[in-house]
């Protein structure tokens, strides 16, 4: 992220705020994988290079973001949250670039995994991370065991099949036309609700748990409308991966199926409803907005 | 497994035992799996045809005749945890099954999943299963939560990358030369020791688990050389599956780097310490033995 880079960092709280859960973020997930030099060395050494550099971790960043809302929770707890969360979103980038699903050869700029390591061991990418996933949140000291086995329960239902990423992928391939705001709910913002609401959860704000699930859904939604105009509109160069898949996969695309214009104002829509529930301003609800509109801003507007 | 449809099943009584074993883990792994007609339709499909008509329920079993030794349970967590370790299984199969992995087209004398439905399909049903394993542990009525929440940390180590299935899957692709044994107890036995164990679990018997998770691995270890020696000596009618794969994809095999002979001997003292964990002989220890000996057996001795 541009500005967290920048040398007056420490001038802007919610700038500051970001950039600490980013750290936060990087140092968790660290934690959590497994040493490359661990047997199967080969396996965990793509396994780190499927989560090193990351992206925007945008998921785990509302996790924490959302629990420094309260009193920041239990900071293992959100950490293992947060990892979490990037872990099975960063499964599913490697099984999304694989040839039988998007063909895709580079990602984040670099050569996807299935390029660098053969398919064979980029599918297994995936199912350890997954399984890590789930691994983390089980890895807790007792006294969190409670709260750590609600997270589960959340998380596994963001991944699988009925309501999760996994169904949402999985909705590409079904013979049926696809409504593509359900599409979409499953897909991406499957993950940035259980991303949000854990974060209350964390902290025991349980009569917040179902408001911030919506935040987060809204930004999920957002998020890929950011997505499928990036696809039509943007560049390669600009975002590390080739552009125009959708349209040569078949893929649902809000920006194709409506024109462009329209996908922008639904996400316009969108980021109103998100405003609505951030509520006032603080310095904990600007660095929500910070992040919200870093990750759905399209590269060319 | 013939002798339990034999209509006298119920003249034995480890039989009985094996028999009302089998319909059990039926029940549970159609309780928890979504329905064929939930969306999306054509993956629930998929998975159901991963899972039914099921081999040797082996794993799941294993886990219901421990719990069987003590008061049998809570009915609901070893069912759980029975249709948990199967699920695992199952994705593991399904992925062995692609072209990337040992490219088999049959399965349990079917068409593999990959060749009905296709690779993306097949990769994302091992997904789901996996999801749905620990999603299965994660819906556990409260009273349950704490064993349960034990139950997918034993689970998640059995299934993942540094100690489990995954990593065992990791060792056939990785550089340097593999220690047969160390592959066998990753990519088998890992998971008949978390059946095992989590049986114990089930019921409370702390005292007893490393002997019974010792138990599974002697199981597992032994199942895996029956494996072996099926690829090397069996019949492809008899299996249901292509033989002679393992020496076609330079995968480690007992039976091909010693000799058939020396895969037998190493089975047979796996079984002896087998009988010797079991102890003296009950209508428990009976089943058991049943189960053993007909997951172990070579199908040409």
């Amino acid at each position: 992220m541009s500005q967290l880079a920048a040398p007056n960092a420490g001038l802007n709280p919610a700038v500051k705020i970001l950039s600490d859960g980013q750290a936060f973020v990087e140092e968790w997930l660290r934690r959590v994988l497994p040493a490359c030099e661990t047997p199967p060395a080969r396996l965990h050494q793509a396994m780190h290079d499927a989560v090193f550099p990351g992206g925007r971790r945008a998921r785990p960043l509302l996790c924490r973001l959302i629990a420094e809302r309260y009193d920041g929770g239990d900071s293992e707890l959100v950490g293992r949250m947060s990892a979490a969360v990037e872990l099975v979103h960063c499964a599913s980038l490697v099984q999304d670039d694989l040839p039988c699903f998007d063909d895709a050869e580079m990602r984040r700029g670099r050569p996807a995994c299935h390029v660098v390591y053969g398919q064979a061991t980029a599918i297994l990418v995936g199912d350890a991370l997954l399984t890590l996933a789930f691994e983390t949140l089980s890895n807790v000291p007792s006294r969190l065991g409670t709260v750590a086995f609600r997270l589960i329960g959340l998380l596994t239902s963001a991944t699988g099949s009925s309501n999760g990423v996994i169904g949402g992928q999985a909705l590409e391939l079904e013979p049926l036309p696809i409504e593509i705001g359900h599409y979409h709910r499953h897909k991406t913002a499957a993950l940035f609700r259980a991303a949000a609401a854990g974060g209350a959860i964390c902290c025991g704000a349980e009569n917040d748990v179902a408001r911030w699930a919506r935040l987060g859904e809204l930004i999920g939604c957002a998020l890929q409308i950011r997505d499928d105009l990036d696809d039509v509109t943007g560049h390669q160069t600009d975002l590390g991966k080739p552009i125009g898949r959708d349209a040569a996969l078949g893929r649902p695309n809000m920006a194709l199926r409506g024109s462009p214009e329209e996908a922008h104002a639904m996400r316009k829509a969108l980021l109103d409803g998100v405003r609505e529930l951030l509520g006032p301003a603080t310095p904990g609800s600007e660095a929500l907005h910070l992040l919200i509109e870093e990750v759905t801003r399209p590269s060319r507007v």
